[in-house]
């Protein structure tokens, strides 16, 4: 199991999500409350967009976040108007900044919660359907890298509530050819740097969790005496496995099946299902 | 906070007992129970001594115990017939290879649990205290290499009960002076490859836990269907900062303010006070 | 480019191979003669078969070996005999534990020093050639961890030569079909912990370096004054990447295009050639 | 032995200068021509000032350079107008991340090339006489990291030239007390994020090198068909242990025993000497 968290909006110091928060996302590395797992030690990662770079950055990491000393440099010292982040519970594959998300593509990135179920059984043929061209760009062993390839191949830059689609219908249909009741399990967070997609599945239907964060307008209605509110511009959302801090009316929990796309003018969130 | 465990008695496979038991050292990296902290996620250690060497092997690192390979690898290859097994929880200084415990001079290993309180008051102080033709083989940063050194310096290689309570006698009193309360906290074990001194005391009167294993003879009577326990010799022992397994009679806990010892012959258990 | 060692006769500390000789594997890998780099710090790997335990040990790293205080530790305190050593120099894939050499399975090893040409190409069809039963045994990124399970495959565990050359001639096949004129360049080391396979060969003939010692027998009546030659029984033999010390006789260049086996009675050299 | 670089000027993203010139310093990790070493593998250290924070960043870590990933994203996607990059070859002490340079103190980011000889023998001594105040910010075992909190004793924010001059003369007493003929070697930079000074001197006359560039104007004057010395600002310098690229006129050897100054306005450049 693992925690993620997305950020857009105004440009800000990326310390102040990823460490300020009572109950940061730091914090549930060591003592996350919602998961299958309470710690997420096994390596972690940032991946950023800047200003005047053509993809965004990312950092990698096996270390445990919580006590990583580089990503408090990092996080203390760049500002981000996007960014994802990431901490890891192995369900099994090595500990190695190759298997540590985000993952990458051109100006894409990826992260995962969640699990291929019999995961060894169903490797083989999951990865001979990634496109040829794609094929030599993935690096590391892991269900959540492999799942972003498929989704490539499957279109994610043209069409990604499409191509995410296409990817789980797939997973389910080599998973149950296998013998797998419930073949996939996962919250994805994906974005091409302008906008980002969440979406929130499990064959089960007992999906992992998922918050996306208020409109700030209502919020600062909410809590008008909070300048940081008011500092932000109106577009920012957060998205995370696990609400942050203890403000009430902050989150909203993304639904079962469903789908949310953040991006400059109105927010979506739409019903999900595999295709 | 820190967990650690010492084994001495007929050679055995490390993993036997740092794998195996249920909650074994390995799964209270993850899940500790009576602790402070439920990880110790911050490094490990493994000292043990072997065949036709002079001094214990070290072995050191940064990554969390529950996922290290080599960690697995070297348990699961290596005999011994005594051995040091440390996981930690720092309590602020960094976590790198030269702060893992055991610390180790010549055939001496030494593991601690707890701390130096206001450690950055003492630090400079204490460690004047320390022999200078000891001084440059302090490498790391820790109160517990610096606990160590101090117990060298007063005597540890001649007279480890003496040397440990004056040491922690210095330790109280340089403490008090810069006001604090209760300079110390600490389960302590250490050997010269012989013999094993396991020692429990706080300033506060409310020490961390240890626990040390009953007698073979006993256990066999108690347990006379499990094979295993007639594979060992009478004298193996077992000392930890919590009990493995669920068979009841096997622990007993060190009383507070007390130290034992583990030799051939007959083990002892007395009152510990600083001197 | 890397550099590796195999050591197969009577029991020795791994230290007295490892650190002791002049010109050291460790002291290559900061200081190579004969490769293409004189640096060898992308991590290295080190296999030993033991006593009473089913499969070897292996132990590895990301960090270079030349300061590694854990392979020091180990070295100083492992006696085996029969072990192999690798130190790694990437040619472009990640610098991870899982693309260490030696690789295992089972009871066998396998280290490699070269590579597959256009690997990017060729990496997918390689891939799909391997055994489905192996394939999710395959846990890293490199060329030849790849060609391990491809002999593997081929039936490297039945007959060891013929399972290499059906691995050999497959590559330079489908490497062939996809434009590259020279496919592969290899020196492999293997063993099953009962005898040692060495291989050297490219397709250009124009193969890395590769070396084993001269008889024990014959090397006492050469040196009558050297009382380490005395300590290790006649069947003791070392193979390697580039020679160590400095004794004039000790070392005889495994040919162009051959491979040989060292194993209990007379040890084999035999021509190489793909299938 | 070390090589380390300094920057300031117009903004510009760090792999600028850290990897696209030719022989750039993560080439001398692997490769550098004029020291004692060629390869600097034992850990690297980046340290740049940004804007809108009070304190630089400091990226510290244990691999080597040439291959590590993190630096290269955070080399390839943050702007700075003033940043410190150190690799290094360790002299003895443990390879872990509080041993990279830069060291950092507030505002003052400080590397060095050199040693302090015998520092075995005069360490306790050296670490005695750090202010009380300054003595737990120490966290490594590199002689580098006591000199900069010795200079910070001796004044350094207040008067850099006179408490570095005071800091060698205070080491050269103590070790040729201690019976060391020549106890220093060094190149130092070290900054407050204004202005960057540095250091050439050792006690043998015979100091490690350093360069500075030549003035841009005169630069665009001997290159005038070459864009890029167009683009930064006339105050643009770049001090060096060993010269990048190929261009003839660019760089300056720092005379023996000298130290200089870069900052808006006119740089400068005077004789060192102990004090």
């Amino acid at each position: 199991m693992c925690r993620w968290l997305a950020y857009s909006g105004s440009p800000i110091l990326i310390e102040e999500l990823l460490y300020k928060p009572e109950h940061s996302l730091i914090d549930q590395s060591l003592h996350a409350r919602l998961g299958v797992d309470t710690t997420n030690g096994d390596g972690f990662g940032l991946g950023w967009y800047g200003a005047n770079t053509e993809t965004p950055a990312v950092f990698h990491s096996i270390e445990p976040a919580w006590n990583d000393r580089n990503l408090r440099e990092v996080a203390g010292h760049v500002h981000s108007p996007l960014f994802l982040a990431h901490i890891r519970a192995s369900t099994g594959t090595a500990v190695q900044q190759t298997n540590c998300h985000p993952f990458r593509y051109g100006r894409w990135l990826w992260v995962h919660n969640g699990l291929v179920n019999d995961f060894g059984r169903v490797k083989r043929e999951l990865t001979l359907a990634v496109d040829e061209s794609l094929y030599p760009y993935m690096e590391g062993s892991t269900d959540s890298e492999l799942l972003f390839y498929l989704a490539l191949t499957f279109g994610l830059q043209e069409d990604p509530e499409g191509a995410v689609g296409r990817m789980v219908g797939f997973v389910e249909e080599v998973g149950r050819r296998h013998g797998t009741e419930h073949p996939i399990q996962m919250t994805v967070g994906t974005t091409d740097g302008e906008s980002v997609w969440a979406f929130r599945y499990s064959s089960e239907g007992n999906s992992r969790t998922l918050y996306y964060s208020t409109d700030l307008g209502a919020l600062r209605e909410l809590y008008p005496d909070r300048p940081r509110l008011r500092e932000v511009s109106e577009e920012t959302r957060v998205i995370v496995s696990e609400p942050l801090g203890d403000l009430p009316g902050v989150w909203n929990e993304v639904p079962e099946s469903s789908f949310g796309v953040v991006r400059e003018g109105e927010d979506e969130l739409h019903p999900f299902q595999p295709r």
